[in-house]
C-alpha cells in the first residue's frame, strides 16, 4: 500500500514544483491521511524539497490500536513535547532543508498558526496550496471504493435489522444510539458523522438532533446514518410511516420527494455539472411547490470525510467524473407537520458500465411500519 | 437570562475599547456560544460600533428542538443563502455601521477568511481579539457551576451502573457506546467527548480509542467519560480491576496514581500558580520513576468544552482562581501491560469555603470487579 501513498504524494509534489513551490506543508487532517495512510490528530505532512517527512506531536506507532500508522517508507519526526506545531516544526524543517518557497493550506491554517509558520520559515516566500489536496480527493480508486461499498452495506445492515425492531414508544435519542451500536456490531469504526433520527414533526429536518421525543403512531420517522470504515464514510437516510396506513398528505409528500431523487440519481454521469445534477432534483420539487423549503445543495461527495467536494448546488462550477463517489439527498420538511429525506451514497460511472452504482441498497418504497 | 449575555457582552466590549477596537467579531463557536446564549454551529456575533447583532447562516429560532437559541433581545440576522460565511457578514455590517476597527479571533479565522474579512471591512483595521473571550469564560458563574455540577451528577451515575453490570467478555467499544447511552438515560444531551474504555493493555492511555479487545480476568479496566448538559461537560476517569484479587503490580501502580491526584486535588487553591498543580502531582509519579510516562498536563479547564483554559502544565502561566472547574487527571501506561487513570472534575474555592469541591463523587477506591 506504500506505493499508493507515494504517487498521491509525488502528484501533488508536481502540482507544486508547476506552482513555483519547492516545499508544501499539508495540515489538513483529512489530507494528511490521504497522502500518508493514517496520522495523529494535528499531524503535518512536509513535502519536499528533499524527501518527504510527516512531522506529529506524539508517536504514530506507539498507538498499535488505532488506525492512524503511517506508511512504512514515510520518514517521521516526532515533536519532543505534545505541545508544539507540528505545522510550525515542519515549516522550520523546510526551510533548514533549503526550501525557498513553501505552499501551505490557508484555507486550513488559522491566522494565529500561520503567523508562526511564517516566522520560522522567514527566509521562504509562502505560496497558498489551496484546495490542491481535495480536488485530488475527488475521483477515488478501486480501493478507496471498495472501502466505501463496505461503509455502505454496513449502514444497509444496521438499518436493515432497526426495522425489524418494534419502534412505537421509543425516543429518537434511543433509536440513533441503537442504530450507532449497530453499526459497530456491523464492523464500522464508528459512526461517519452524527446519526439523525426524527420523528413527527421532527422527520425529513436535515442535521436534526435526536430529542426525548417517542415514536408514535402515524409518524413519518427519517433516519439518516452513515458508517466510518477505514476513514472512509457511507450516507444513508431513508423516511418511514409508522402505523398500518400511510396519510394522503404522507403519500404525496413522499413521491415528490422520491421522484426529485431518482432524478438527481438519474442525472448522475460523466461529464454532468455539479449544478445540473442539483437541477434536475430540485426542479421536480419546485413544481411541488417546495422550492422555498429546499436545503442549499442536494448532495455531496462522500470519502474520508462525509461531506467533501463536490457539492452538488445552484452555484457548484465542474462537471462530475467517473469514479466519484457523491450522496443525492433531497428532503423536505413542513413545519409542524413533518417531512421526507431520501439519501443514497453511489459512484458515478459511464453509462456503458452500467451508469451510476448504487452503494447503499436498502429499499426506497415508502414502508409502514 | 438575557440578562447574564448582555453583560457578558459589555465586558467583553469594554476589554476591546481599551485595546483600541471600536468592534469586535467572535467566531469562535464555544465563545459565541457564551456570550449569546446559543447559536447555530457557524454564527458570528459582532459587537458593535453601536449594537450588537447575531449573525447566522440558517435561522437560530426555526429548530424549536435544539438548544441553540439566542437569547430573545439580540438582534439576529439570516444570511440569504446558507452558504454565506457569518464572519464575513458580520464584517461588512461593523463597517456599514461606521466600525474603523474591527478585533477578530485570529486563533480561529483560517487565513482564507480572514482574508475574506479583510476584503469586505478593507476601511477598518483589522485586529487581534486573540484569547479575550476564552479568558472570560474560565472563572464560572453560579448558573454555570450548577450546570457542570448536573453533569457530573449524570457521568456518575452512568458509570455507577456500568459497575454493577457484567464486564468479562464484553469488548472496549461496547463498554462505551453502552456508557454513552445511560449518560444519555441520565438526562445528558450526548457524551462530553468520544467515551473511552481500555481494557488490558491499553487500559491507563490517554484518549485511548476503544477496541474490540474484550475484558479479560486479571485486567485492568479504565474508562474515561462525561456528560454534554445544556452546553457544559464534565469528566471523570477511573480505573478498576477485574477479579477477585489485584496482582500486586497493579495494586502499586494505583496507589502511585491516587497519591499523584490527591496530592493534584490538594493543590487546587485560589492563587496556586498552574504549573505547581501540575508539579504537585508529577513529583509523585516521577518519585515512582514513571516521569517519562506523563503527559504534558495534570488538568485542564472544563466548561462549554472540555479542553479549555487554565491547563496545568509545567510551562503553564498563571494562577488559579477561585470558581474555575478544573479537572485533576494523571495517568500511566505501562507498555504491554496497562496502566491506571483517574480523573475527577472539581471547582476551586478557597480553604475557608472548604477548599476543593469535588464534582466526580464516584469512590476512587480500586473495586475488583
Amino acid at each position: 500500500m506504500s506505493e499508493v501513498y507515494a504517487a498521491r504524494r509525488a502528484r501533488l509534489r508536481e502540482w507544486c514544483e508547476a506552482g513555483g513551490s519547492e516545499a508544501a506543508l499539508v495540515s489538513g487532517g483529512a489530507n494528511v491521511r490521504y497522502l500518508v495512510g493514517g496520522a495523529p490528530a494535528g499531524a503535518a505532512l512536509l513535502l519536499g524539497p528533499d524527501r518527504d517527512v510527516l512531522v506529529c506531536a506524539s508517536d504514530p506507532f506507539a498507538d498499535a490500536t488505532g488506525g492512524s500508522r503511517p506508511a512504512d517508507d514515510l520518514p517521521v519526526l516526532v515533536l519532543p513535547t505534545p505541545d508544539g506545531d507540528p505545522a510550525v516544526a515542519g515549516a522550520e524543517r523546510a526551510v533548514e532543508a533549503g526550501a525557498r518557497s513553501l505552499a501551505v493550506e490557508e484555507h486550513h491554517l488559522t491566522v494565529t498558526r500561520h503567523r508562526a509558520v511564517r516566522s520560522v520559515a522567514a527566509r521562504a516566500r509562502l505560496n497558498d496550496l489551496g484546495t490542491a489536496v481535495e480536488q485530488q480527493r475527488v475521483i477515488k480508486d478501486d480501493e478507496e471504493i471498495s472501502t466505501l461499498r463496505i461503509a455502505a452495506e454496513i449502514a444497509d445492515q444496521a438499518l436493515g435489522e432497526l426495522l425489524e425492531s418494534i419502534l412505537v414508544g421509543r425516543t429518537e435519542r434511543h433509536l440513533a444510539l441503537e442504530l450507532e451500536r449497530r453499526l459497530i456490531d456491523h464492523g464500522a469504526d464508528g459512526p461517519a458523522f452524527a446519526t439523525s433520527v426524527g420523528a413527527g414533526p421532527n422527520s425529513g429536518r436535515a442535521g436534526h438532533v435526536p430529542t426525548d421525543r417517542r415514536v408514535e403512531e402515524g409518524d413519518f420517522l427519517s433516519v439518516c446514518l452513515g458508517a466510518l470504515y477505514r476513514g472512509y464514510r457511507s450516507e444513508i437516510a431513508r423516511t418511514f410511516v409508522i402505523g398500518s396506513s400511510p396519510a394522503d398528505w404522507q403519500i404525496e409528500l413522499y413521491d415528490q420527494v422520491f421522484a426529485a431523487q431518482r432524478a438527481g440519481r438519474e442525472a448522475l454521469a460523466p461529464g454532468t455539472a455539479y449544478r445540473d445534477v442539483d437541477r434536475a432534483a430540485r426542479v421536480v420539487l419546485e413544481a411541488a411547490g417546495h422550492g422555498e423549503r429546499l436545503g442549499p445543495r442536494i448532495g455531496h461527495g462522500v470519502g474520508l470525510e462525509n461531506d467533501e467536494d463536490p457539492r452538488l448546488s445552484p452555484s457548484a462550477m465542474g462537471k462530475l467524473d467517473a469514479c466519484v463517489p457523491v450522496t443525492v439527498d433531497p428532503g423536505v420538511h413542513l413545519p409542524g407537520r413533518g417531512g421526507v429525506r431520501i439519501d443514497d451514497t453511489l459512484v458515478v460511472r459511464p453509462e456503458a458500465d452500467g451508469g451510476p452504482e448504487l452503494l447503499t441498497i436498502t429499499t426506497k418504497e415508502l414502508l409502514a411500519l
